[in-house]
């Protein structure tokens, strides 16, 4: 992943949203000052992970204007780090992708970045960027940022590191033919997939597929909803969003514990407002020891905080508005996911270990907890 | 003044970020988890300031969507408490007000209250709230914040103690109408005057009118651009807003100085990002006494943190973007507004005391001081 760009009702607020409650600084600036007379882009930054906040500056702006009175605040476009733009948008036309923006150069005294701009679901873009030797804070265009809130440096890291994966939520029966279009467009392939036999509450289900490039570097999980005795929390998330988008966010942080005490210290929301990945890792020792004790230290720490989580969730975490969908969804959903799925949702509480299925539910408040 | 209300592309981050960065405190809130299915609302309190941030909550919300997208964030309505409501509506209707909502009644355990909602300048609106004997948080069908950001204990008080004025920007030659509109159907009078022989700098000029209550409690400045060399700030706030507007909130603090500071030290901004007004009278004596050394200390403290400010407003705080269209003006301008007002514009400082005008320019860091 390169970068991701928001489409916003106000960006200046978005990013300080962004920098005051989950960890990021300011990285570049676009706008007036610098010459764009029409979008003001504010861009953050942390670890690896880039975010871009866009806004429209003028009245009546088409096609921002319509994305924020049909979306709310949400996700635009994913951008990939390519290494050679031309060919891939080459190959893709050819393959029958919709290129939006033909392969274009932005410049300045920091050198050279190639760009290209295709469609992908709903109103979603894929960005290709092709830096090489690109030597700028982000992309040409970009200034450093105008000012940087004083408040930031006195706030702990927040401890994310990079992007893990990105997931579209897709109505019924689309999941299939996009990720179609990321194996034929993209030359991704199935990374994993899981359909509604697995992944359920007793209320709520969806299947999913993940895609991944060659690397795996990039992995873009696509769900659709599936049959429960409520609304599917997808078609939930399809409904708010008014259409396919991105549903959440899954960043990677090699401490997960204090990264969500962090954000809670920060936000005082119960769940995180951005996925977090945790690097295992280091920790696969002791995680296997603790495995022999038939206690995950993980899932005990899952359990409590679930379960205040899901108390919390229940009370606080309803999905608040359109205000912030990008958020909404993650405001149900905590992923755990390395070996550790965690979905929350209003209804209950899911842990997938994938090599071992540990279904945890939490319904009004009681557990019901069963491996196998 | 009873409230102002925004309405605005994320009310949730909105909210936090008058809360964070201009010290105001949750309030209330009404959203989905408290039966509002289309819109949710975060109400913030400081002193006697309420703001209410509003946000669609479905796709294609018409009236909220089409004003995001001509207005950007920006106030819809200034509420007004009064003591009999169908009075009012039945008097202003007899004198041609337009009506939009005909008075009714909301009500829960903790009283009643009733409302009514006219149409003023542009987009705006007023509401009447008659609130006698109203006993819950703010109004019915709001509830307590469902959480509270931690970090806000941690940070000091914004020192803002109550709206002074609410200024509307008028097209040209439409301040008069406007004007009259207040003097007919709210029975408020002229409270004071200027036109663009008084109120210029080298560049931009403007017009203004101030309509105030009969208790002179609530002040409404309403302003219109004058020819100048370069366009009026009046004007370009009409263009970037797509119309007539609210061009700022003065509100009253008794400690200029410190508050100032405070948004410094919160926003890093050059300038607060909403207008104070400091209550003089207990430094009166000491301005009459400094005023024979012909330094107000006033002055003095304006004049420093101006050049700064002015140096920085070149620099940093040209309107940044429609995306708050709200702070957009107040970023390029100063309001200390007792007896002396300050126009902060990017071309220029102006301040006029009123007994005795002062007039200060900063044109490209130069400072020029006269009073006459």
């Amino acid at each position: 992943f390169d970068h991701l760009t928001f489409w916003v009702g106000n960006a200046k607020q978005a990013a300080s949203y962004y920098c005051n409650k989950l960890g990021f600084e300011p990285l570049a600036y676009q706008g007036l000052e610098t010459g764009s007379r029409d979008v003001v882009s504010h861009a953050v930054k942390q670890g690896k992970i880039v975010y871009v906040f866009s806004s429209a500056l003028n009245p009546g702006n088409k096609a921002m204007g319509e994305h924020l009175v049909k979306h709310g605040d949400g996700v635009k476009d994913i951008a990939f780090t390519v290494e050679d733009c031309d060919y891939l948008v080459q190959k893709a036309r050819e393959r029958g992708a919709i290129i939006l923006k033909e392969p274009f150069t932005l410049e300045d005294k920091f050198g050279r970045v190639r760009l290209a701009v295709l469609q992908t679901y709903g109103d979603t873009t894929h960005t290709f960027v092709e830096r090489t030797g690109y030597k700028g804070l982000f992309l040409p265009g970009f200034h450093p940022p105008l000012f940087k809130d004083p408040l930031l440096n006195k706030l702990p890291s927040g401890k994310l590191n990079f992007i893990d994966h990105v997931v579209g939520n897709q109505p019924d029966d689309e999941m299939v033919p996009v990720v179609e279009w990321y194996q034929r467009n993209l030359l991704f392939h199935r990374f994993w997939s899981v359909d509604d036999k697995q992944l359920q509450t007793e209320f709520s289900a969806l299947r999913s597929i993940v895609v991944a490039n060659y690397e795996e570097t990039v992995k873009m999980p696509i769900n659709e909803p599936a049959m429960g005795k409520r609304k599917s929390q997808i078609q939930e998330y399809v409904e708010y969003y008014g259409g396919p988008g991105v549903q959440h966010i899954a960043m990677n942080t090699s401490d997960i514990i204090t990264a969500v005490s962090l954000q809670k210290t920060k936000v005082n929301r119960c769940i995180p407002a951005i996925l977090l990945k945790q690097n295992l890792i280091k920790k696969k020792k002791r995680k296997k020891k603790k495995r022999k004790e038939k206690t995950c230290p993980l899932l005990t720490f899952l359990k409590n905080a679930s379960e205040k989580m899901v108390q919390k969730s229940r009370n606080l975490c309803f999905p608040s508005s359109q205000e912030d969908i990008f958020l909404k969804n993650s405001q149900t959903q905590v992923i755990y996911y390395y070996r550790v799925s965690v979905f929350i949702t209003l209804i209950c509480v899911t842990v997938i270990v994938v090599d071992k299925c540990v279904i945890y539910d939490i319904q009004g408040g009681e557990a019901k907890f069963t491996i196998f």
